[in-house]
């Protein structure tokens, strides 16, 4: 038995850009299906096919919401190749996605439950080879936001795509990471898990070496404005930032920037 | 009689930006009337005053949504000029749009019903000289998606301007026309139907003539990264891409630069 | 008794940008504690951390909403600081804001009903220093749109951030002012109220003096396009504006530069 909400929640997440027609015809497809689905737009700025991007941002934004929610994340480079369609149930977060990684930084079930997308019954009549996000990603959503049990969609898969990333290293008295994202501030989220940092009192940002000229701090407002700063960030990791300023601009910093702190003795 | 859905979706297409207040004041206006309207974002992000832009956007995005969605489209480089704003209902689209030729690229009905906006009881008190957005066709809007008979906005009108486009031209062994459209990841589409194209053999995008160099495709990620590929757009086109990359910006090729496709013989 | 609507409205203002995880997690937690409620996004492009950018927004917007409404600003360079978050109703509208004068170029009651939120009962039970628009002003949100008596959420203040800005200066026969918005078609909107204004015969933008080459109109599209123009604009102000162009660029006119009209005798 599947419980149907009266206007079922549906995110959209893509890289198409906000000019574009392709999000307004995701949003056509979907609604002729179920005109009571209700549309929200988590992002469509994702970078060009940055399936890496994608998943950070899916890793930061979906827990947050209901488990009955929708996730559909259309960033396929692979589109129209024989990469996989997926349905993902895990951790509470149910979601359409190529079989890319994009998903595999979510928290994750002992046993995801994942679904290949085979059955084209649920599909536009006519699949284009460049535009699944209409074309079966759509009209799919909406089935499913109707009610439609996910098993019919196709056959169960044990394997799929998952994204390798690099973990932080840990030294004697330092740890070695790498920018991970970098947000619409220019605040640059790392990859160092704060639970682990005392206060450093070294910090290397690329080839930017500070022990002095940085202070860290629980939340911005603490230093005064044009200060670099490092925290921890609201997904609970090292955060080095400039106080009511851009970091990444300053620091000329981006994804992959290695990041260090340490301890002096 | 007209049936009015229980919350009837209401599209939002303009050149207004997404940075804007005047998108805020056109929701909040249309809301005010009718508080269950479903509104739903196609794009702010129309290059202003670009009619000839909405109407390749709109041609790509409007057939899509179910017939009973109103489509506000506010593009508007005459406002509050004699230039009308018109109702139609074409080819199981509704829409509200200024007499500029937005609409005249989707499918067309035998005998479009389109009627011009006169009757101020359905507008905001005060009228701006600047802004109808808000003050005609967000409140008008609002009254359609509360079941207002269209017939009540003003006359039918038998005339209205037509956007003419430059046609793709047939050649004893080519086709010349030209990009329509470039998309958010700098893919190039044509005014070229691909229904009537062999693979080619000669590619020429403004100055740029390609023989072997490229690749004719069924979906990007046929070809290497990097590669220039050919292939049917997801409109029906003659699309030019990179694979993985950015067509507009390796070709420097944007809406008007000519194309050519040519067969060898 | 609060009255509670069967999909309550709460609109969206941020500096997140559209590319942020952080707006998509602030519909997250609200949507997970009022799975009904019907979000609006206004905008996410307010420029990072400017508060009189904000107040602009929200003034030129939230007065075009029906009441009941809710609009969630945040705008919050002082995130994680002493700064109050503060629930405000006045003259017809409701509003969650960090107390930073974001809100006080609206409309304003004789007696705003200003409250602090202290209750952290309806908060996200970890609250992040970084992050309160997830953390605070989310759940607040949700539960105040399921109907939660304001008066729980903190007790009344009666003092807060104004916002002070320039008056316009009258003169013998001119006023000086300068520009507050800029809007997305270049655009310049001033501080100066346009129901004071005589078409004037002299305007002056930074350092540039028009005497000629300038035209008074009701709006753009009464001047050829290229034109220099003066006009009321929708918010009642003096407006320079291009028509057909963009001001802002050909007069390298910023918000701030100062704006002088005069009338020769």
């Amino acid at each position: 038995v599947v419980k149907v909400a009266a206007h079922p929640l549906v995110t959209l997440t893509t890289d198409f850009g906000d000019a574009s027609p392709y999000v307004a015809a995701v949003k056509g497809v979907l609604l002729s299906v179920n005109p009571a689905a209700r549309l929200i737009d988590l992002s469509h700025q994702i970078p060009p096919q940055d399936v890496r991007h994608a998943a950070f941002f899916l890793a930061a934004a979906l827990p947050y919401f209901p488990p009955d929610a929708l996730h559909v994340i259309v960033v396929d480079p692979g589109v129209g190749s024989e990469r996989a369609i997926l349905y993902v149930e895990t951790a509470g977060v149910r979601l359409l996605a190529p079989d890319n990684g994009c998903w595999t930084l979510l928290p994750q079930s002992d046993q995801p439950r994942v679904r290949r997308l085979t059955e084209s019954r649920y599909w536009r009549p006519t699949v284009s080879a460049t535009f699944h996000g209409r074309d079966v990603f759509a009209p799919v959503a909406g089935h499913l936001s109707l009610g439609l049990d996910p098993a019919k969609l196709g056959p169960p898969v044990a394997d799929w795509v998952r994204l390798t990333l690099p973990s932080p290293q840990m030294g004697m008295n330092s740890i070695s990471g790498e920018i991970t994202f970098v947000d619409h501030f220019g605040n640059l989220i790392t990859n160092i898990p704060a639970a682990k940092l005392q206060p450093p009192t070294i910090l290397i940002v690329g080839r930017h070496v500070f022990t002095c000229r940085f202070r860290w701090v629980r939340t911005y407002a603490d230093a005064a404005p044009g200060t670099l700063v490092a925290l921890t960030s609201s997904t609970g990791h090292l955060e080095v930032a400039v106080a009511q300023g851009n970091a990444a601009r300053k620091l000329k910093a981006a994804v992959g920037t290695p990041v260090v702190v340490g301890w002096s003795r």
